[in-house]
């Protein structure tokens, strides 16, 4: 299976990561946070496979997308796949497929590891995990709150402070009400929303909006009453989500949207940035054919998140290493190793048989730094006997006993 | 991002699955009982990407896999990449990378999904997952003891009867011993290998042998005393695991395993075949330079356990609706309703809120449908009152209460 020159490269493939057991526990981490707050809500998990028709991803405002920031190739079949680049067109695809069976609104979450042929920089691998959380044929506002706070819970769920993130919301329905009360054609609009959505990164503004708009561009900054924006500020005042600004340059890139738009900002200067970001849209299957099926959600990446938590001092080093390890004086002992470890194994208690070749007080050591919580020594004594002893590593108190009881002492 | 063309397909692509809410809970439960028994055995959880350099599976014996049953492709920066076909050259690789920082033995586990392109066919998908376990760094027979054992446990934890499986063993280094012993050359050696390997597919084992040995050849079909095959045999029954054969043509066909070989087989008629196999091998890490690293481990896929499940009547259908599902009987109570389910679902119960624009009668029936637990209702009077009644869908009680009350009551 290996290459037969010697000196094979140990690097992983450029611009994607290894999971080493440490790492992997804070991935295991975020993805435990993202399921639980998830299914909390009452979302159910679906996932499909990485490899996608590449005519999904294709139009006309997206064939430079295609071609030149995914992964595409030509299967042996003639067929051409994509590694996919994002997860709404396959949920799309999925729910158009069997939207006379599932009964809406659905309320659909995913985890999906998503490719980008860029250039690797900080935040931007090549690939990276994205919880994705929707609500498929849900039209009342009531809809674009749970979706907030959904969000916002999964937040607060880390052990965040409500006051690490700001939540930055705008309405794509009011901004084109905006543009055509300014008089702006369709195609002044679509370049003004796409220089919305550059706002902050450039500080002429109102001189790039008066020239699409041939005149002074007013961008609003009061919300109006009685509008759906008013109303979704005012629903989740009411679920005690207050760190809410209204966002008239929040567009969100992608031209799905039709509806409530909405970020999660990191409001610490060390890490100043989106954190998450999602809205509604009207219509997701309609290249499916059949009738309009709307929807609301939000998208978070992994790389984010783990930044977020460390900026935030978030991360406890999660332990990986098993609970207890059995340890025989001597070879001789292996096999009855095993037999215990079984036992506790059995019973639900992570057990591991130590097999390194060191003297007993350097695997005891071993085995503490390494955040085992307990060990069990196995000598000539204990295995004639059948009475042993469980150290706490960090108490260093003992319990002696028959098996039976210290099974029953460590899996309570 | 979708393409212009009307009723664009909405099937996966070829040969991959999606997994709806509720495939997706049957593939959880298989993974959770995997990473469950393997974390109760003390393997710790990697992982990699899906893409790896070609060169990692480049070999002169496995140049053909590697251009005809692979997804090989190149990259825009002239790079070859494979969609990894088998987990063991990108955890050899992982493992050599560190080596010299990590603390042997290892016990590693991982779950990835795994591509390969062939035509698909029952159980043979292009795209599949499988468990890996490994123990590197661990010479001792009680190591190939540990791995069968935990691949047995893993069995068992799913509910399964002893006998709906047996453990066919056998070992490499056993049978060069035997090929010596009867005057094979390397050559012949490898030929006998390859023949053992499909031993159960023909009917004229006896005759084949004789071609390649040039003279009758003897498979013998006892243990030889005090070998490594009868003390691990010994060592699982010690175990109480003794639904273990010896099975002299069980060779495993790829070429890195040196010792220990194993297959559990299905001992149902309706699914008779190999559940999972693995092995021990002298060194997997000797082409990315540095001193051989031993390893015993093995791998099951996720189509084969789903059938063994079935085929012995072990699958639950697993339940992914919410346990409780809030009832606005108007929309003017949407946001109250939400209001609701939040102190529910920050107190860990899954919750949702009743969207449909159907009357109160068929929410409820519809609810019961979805096997949701719990049910309450949002009308005029509890808002007004600050009183709710959870009904319990199974048994029909109702319990009333204050919110808190009943928070408490469902949390616990």
């Amino acid at each position: 299976m290996f290459g037969k020159k010697p000196q094979l490269s140990t690097d992983a493939y450029k611009g994607v990561r290894d999971f080493y057991p440490e790492d992997m526990a804070i991935q295991r981490y975020i993805f435990d946070v993202w399921s639980m707050t998830a299914e909390s809500f009452g979302y159910e998990r679906y996932d499909a496979s990485v490899l996608e028709p590449s005519e999904l991803y294709r139009s006309k405002s997206s064939e430079e997308i295609v071609n030149e920031q995914t992964y595409t190739f030509i299967d042996r079949g003639e067929r051409e796949v994509t590694l996919r680049p994002e997860m709404t067109p396959t949920v799309a695809r999925m729910v158009a497929g069997k939207r006379r069976e599932l009964t809406f609104p659905l309320r659909w979450y995913s985890i999906p590891n998503l490719f980008r042929y860029e250039r690797p920089q900080r935040g931007r691998l090549r690939e990276h995990w994205q919880l994705n959380c929707d609500i498929f044929g849900a039209d009342d506002y009531t809809a674009d709150v749970e979706i907030i706070a959904l969000a916002n819970q999964m937040l607060l769920n880390t052990g965040a402070e409500s006051d690490t993130f700001e939540i930055r919301l705008n309405d794509r329905s009011f901004l084109n009400e905006v543009f055509a009360s300014q008089g702006l054609s369709e195609e002044q609009s679509a370049a003004m929303l796409a220089l919305l959505d550059r706002k902050e990164k450039i500080n002429n503004f109102d001189e790039e909006a008066a020239k699409i708009a041939g005149k002074p561009f007013i961008l609003p900054t009061e919300v109006p009453r009685g509008s759906t924006l008013a109303r979704v500020i005012a629903g989740l005042r009411e679920l005690n989500i207050t760190n809410v600004t209204f966002s008239p340059s929040t567009v969100r890139g992608f031209t799905y949207y039709t509806g409530t738009v909405f970020e999660f900002f990191d409001t610490s200067s060390e890490n100043n940035r989106s954190l998450l970001g999602g809205g509604r849209y009207d219509n997701l299957t309609s290249h499916f054919g059949g009738d309009a099926i709307s929807g609301v959600g939000f998208g978070m990446g992994d790389v984010t998140m783990r930044d977020f938590l460390k900026t935030h001092d978030l991360l406890t080093s999660d332990i990986t290493a098993p609970e207890l390890m059995v340890i025989p004086t001597d070879g001789v002992h292996a096999l009855e190793a095993q037999k215990v470890a079984l036992a506790f194994r059995v019973a639900g208690v992570s057990t591991a048989v130590d097999m390194s070749e060191k003297k007993l007080g350097k695997k005891i050591s071993l085995a503490a730094d390494t955040f085992v919580s307990y060990v069990l020594i196995l000598g000539d004594d204990e295995v004639k006997n059948k009475t042993y002893a469980l150290k706490n590593l960090e108490t260093k108190e003992e319990t002696s006993g028959t098996l039976e009881d210290l099974v029953a002492n460590l899996s309570e």
